[in-house]
């Protein structure tokens, strides 16, 4: 039986960053047949056009990534009412040139948390009119947003709550059937 | 008379980017009374909240660079139908510690220009709900985008386009009287 | 001493409506000082500008209700992760003919409650795109989401939760002070 | 060969109406093998979930119209800076119940026009939001919005801007082959 291939990266760049804990959390918990690969977007530096002429390896490889990957969870923050500059930094070089952009038909999942009450749900609805312009195959539902994050990470930053944690199970398992060929 | 003081910084770093065009055309444009200083994106790392504890000099530069203007003119590029991650990735930084930031109660007005039909306003509109959050005090009208860029701007860089001047005009003028004490 | 009056009303028509039950709840936690009148949008006709040569009655009743009031409270509900239609065909109504809208300047809060754990978020942010276009002059926090409703309302729609009532209270005090002269 | 059916509405009631008009416009660029159904909103009350004990007759027609068609063509009026309340309306009474909405999984384009210079994309972007939630299967491109509408319809409001009718049949096209089985 084939194997999906998920590749998951994190807007968020700080050692122990609950983004990254969602990634390993959501390693650990895919159903059988579907593997999870992190791409780390720290070397990704600044979008600039002039770099273009002479792309830096780090975006070649992302794009290269995305490309390869069957699928794509993307580990939403929420800073300030929407994404974080970090993650939509290397969207905007995925994106380059729009003609060859490695998102278009990529079925894509998100998942956010933060402290507050919203889990970084206003981060994800304006990530997807992004989504929405790249034309990636994103799927609606189950939303995964962790609230009161405080507490329900362990110190290795897994993601203990119960309730988070079956989200997470069943967003991966509908992701499965979206990934699905016919 | 008193001159008021507009900081203004483009979320866009390339050489002859037409958000610096916009910048320096406003400078051109400004009213009597009205000095526009503009701030380079270029030197703020990406986001990472382990530098908090030993905080980037261009961050600093840059917070303190709002706290001392009267007001903030950002020329917000729209890549992918939102805000680039240049822009938010300057603000994001700005934006920390949430207590402190500068942007709270600072006026802040908006110019966008994009070769599509839009001028950017997608882009625009997605920053608003982030400077709503960050308790800035939003100028609404006059609006500035300036579509099918393409031709709009000299060598220089700089909009030669007359509907497109005379509006930032108009908006600078507005702001003029919107920065003015009670 | 001066009393203000609030006009307050609800995106929701149905008998025992919960943003009803959120602005009669608002009346009996309004600080001294502050009345709350509550406008029901049920005579309210679909929008149809043909109808602009002959005002509905109620429509002008809406109108002159917000024109006279210090300040404004809505009470919106989330349906399919926007504002109401029921809500927005009023606001429709009474921004008409712009020029002459009684929302621009006007002060205005909000109040929502879901039985699901966003609390009407979806709905306020899109609402604060169409109170920024009329030029309101919004209060940001503290906002107020009411998540999981079922079973923080009593038999008489009252909201009977301590965090909840707390978000109320806490909201209407800080709007006193917004409405206060400088 | 079989013919794929449209059902279209408009979000604006008058007479004249420039939605309408771009409905009617559609129904004379289809290209062969679609037909375009006009919905009239017109008799569909303002939504009160107390009335679902009794669906109002037009309710129900409007929810089978939609389940029968193959696809939906959605007018979409740009007004406060998102859709009409009445093209809500009508959205939140097809919604319900949930379970049964006949949007679900429904293919389904936007068409706008606008006096200003953005053409109605406001509200087509908040409009997106909604149809995310109630998963209907969304075409992205080519959007069609018609700005400066003023003179670009003929007296009897069809579209005779050479630019925005091609825009439509390139849509119409295009949502042809969407619609096309496998």
């Amino acid at each position: 039986m084939d194997v999906v291939r998920v590749l998951a990266f994190a807007g968020s760049l700080r050692k122990g960053s609950l983004h990254k804990g969602l990634i390993e959390t959501s390693k650990s918990l895919a159903p059988e047949g579907m593997e999870i690969l992190a791409f780390d977007l720290a070397p990704i530096p600044l979008y600039n056009m002039d770099l273009e002429s002479d792309w830096p390896k780090p975006v070649l490889d992302f794009k290269a990534a995305i490309a390869s990957a069957d699928g794509v969870l993307i580990a939403c923050p929420e800073h300030n009412y929407s994404f974080s500059g970090v993650l939509k930094n290397a969207i905007d070089w995925a994106s380059r040139p729009i003609t060859e952009t490695p998102f278009r038909n990529k079925p894509v999942i998100l998942q956010s948390t933060s402290t507050g009450m919203m889990g970084g749900s206003r981060a994800q609805y304006h990530l997807r009119q992004v989504l929405g312009y790249l034309e990636c195959r994103q799927m609606q539902f189950p939303e995964v947003f962790i609230p009161n994050a405080k507490d329900k990470f362990d110190e290795k930053v897994r993601l203990i709550d119960e309730r988070g944690t079956a989200q997470i199970r069943k967003q991966l398992e509908a992701f499965k059937q979206f990934l699905a060929p016919g």
